[in-house]
């Protein structure tokens, strides 16, 4: 499917792991860090990336959102020319930020590496300016216990070579991702998932959709600002997958949450507990209608609560 | 379920972990071998743990089985009582070979540490005596995706602290083994095959039919020893579940095979590359009658060939 949406054609390889995207914070810098990496530090889980590649090497975090709890992406980061790679998260889905592709850092000649584990499918991207690409499948493409990884064959021309066996992704693209029994099932799934997708229309169709179940819910909240406030405020920055956002008190946080549940069994709209407010998540599997189904509820809720 | 079979009680931690067996052959050592470890080479697998095991320090091979194609159990086997830990393979599934508990190197106050990925839940163990065991789940517990680590606390008194978090034990043990996404699905499975286990007798009654079937192969093999000829000639060393054996000629085991599927649509009967042959495997769901289907055919094939 990615031939469709960049050119990366027969140099890729690409393998799904078990382990989840959470090995992969391992393996990118036991692969690849040599002298010094580049992280950008947009949330919990670009934190968490960030956190493994010091076990490996030296990193410069070369930008950082956490200034303000992470509710905007960074603009204009500037990458280190001769840093090994550039590793970025695209979508924060504590924090509802997402990098849309124009806000993708100008990595020059620096490998960039994004961990897609959140929005991989939900909108189009150029694939080709990326050299490693991963995602745990739990959203967008499958059931857990499934990661897909796509490199660049280039990539390891420059990798470190001595390694355990399943850490170095040599052994996998070797192996055709069979160094270890794969996980079969998941891996079904994952390519049902892929076949719906095109069934869709690609992911043309899928990210008009995706705008248009966030656009219902960030445009309601934008015109009732004065009780629905967005976490997020600059536009651009908004994610696709997570909305997020407060209303006046931590009281009326909970009564709204409370009463999703109880009169339309709308569950799972807490938000993350180190942000609080509310949070939707609308991952491509999830209907317009749903996001329709809760905007009429907050507008009732408002009615009630004003 | 392990309660029932073991004195662990409290004193264990379990974990369910994506990656494979292959996984752990590398965090075993990376987690607990400090000074050095102490191996027995019985077959591909086991030499598989024993390399990765090598990237992270000082291993000695204690016994191994190698000098006859890995076609018996080393015996007697002398554990360094100051090795960090001593690390054997229960089964030897191309091989076909099996540890019987009381064939279980005796280590003293050495871990004893055990890949169990194809026998675990096949035959009572004294799991009280293990330190850490591990297992696959695809053999007899369930899907591909999810593998079982079994650990006693005390074990990890010594273990070594400063470790990328996803290849660090305690890491899942705080986390309840949610670090990451756990693989649902597959571990619902196996929650289910537990079920089923315990509805059938528990290991009591899987342990006796497991010597049935594998008894209906290897006597019948015995008794006509000049045509089928099993590859492990000690009795106490033979596998219940992976029955290895040879014709009289590759020609005719390639012939062997062809008619089985041909006739009965039995597969999956040729013996792995690295042994050629035959390979029975009959793990916990292959009921008798399939084994007593299997023997039907060999006495319908020898009375053709012989």
């Amino acid at each position: 499917m990615l031939e469709n949406y960049g050119t990366f054609g027969r140099r890729i390889r690409s393998a799904v792991l078990g382990g989840g995207a959470s090995l992969q914070f391992y393996m990118i810098p036991a692969n690849l860090l040599i002298n010094k990496a580049n992280y950008v530090s947009t949330g919990v889980w670009a934190k968490k990336a960030l956190k493994e590649a010091k076990f490996v090497g030296n990193v410069n975090v070369i930008a950082s959102s956490e200034d303000k709890n992470f509710n905007y992406i960074p603009q204009n980061i500037a990458v280190e020319q001769d840093a090994d790679y550039i590793h970025f998260t695209t979508n924060n889905t504590i924090y509802g930020t997402e990098f849309k592709e124009n806000q993708v850092p100008n990595a020059g000649k620096v490998p960039l590496i994004s961990d897609m584990s959140s929005d991989l499918f939900a909108l189009k991207r150029d694939f080709s300016k990326y050299s490693l690409i991963y995602a745990g499948a739990q959203k967008n493409i499958g059931p857990a216990g499934v990661t897909l990884v796509v490199i660049k064959k280039s990539l390891l021309e420059n990798s470190r070579k001595e390694l355990p066996s399943m850490i170095n992704y040599q052994t996998h693209i070797n192996d055709d991702s069979m160094f270890n029994t794969p996980p079969a099932f998941p891996i079904y799934v994952v390519g049902r998932t892929f076949k719906w997708i095109m069934k869709q229309g690609g992911l043309e169709v899928i990210e008009e959709n995706n705008y248009k179940k966030a656009n219902v819910l960030y445009d309601y909240m934008d015109a009732n600002n004065d009780f629905y406030k967005p976490t997020v405020t600059s536009k651009d920055d908004r994610s696709l997958m997570n909305v997020t956002f407060n209303l006046n008190s931590p009281e009326l946080e909970a009564k709204f949450i409370e009463e999703a549940k109880k009169r339309y069994n709308m569950t799972n709209l807490k938000g993350h507990r180190s942000v609080g407010g509310v949070r939707a998540s609308i991952y491509n599997a999830c209907p317009i209608e749903w996001v329709e189904a809760l905007v009429k509820f907050m507008e009732e809720f408002k009615a009630e609560n004003k």
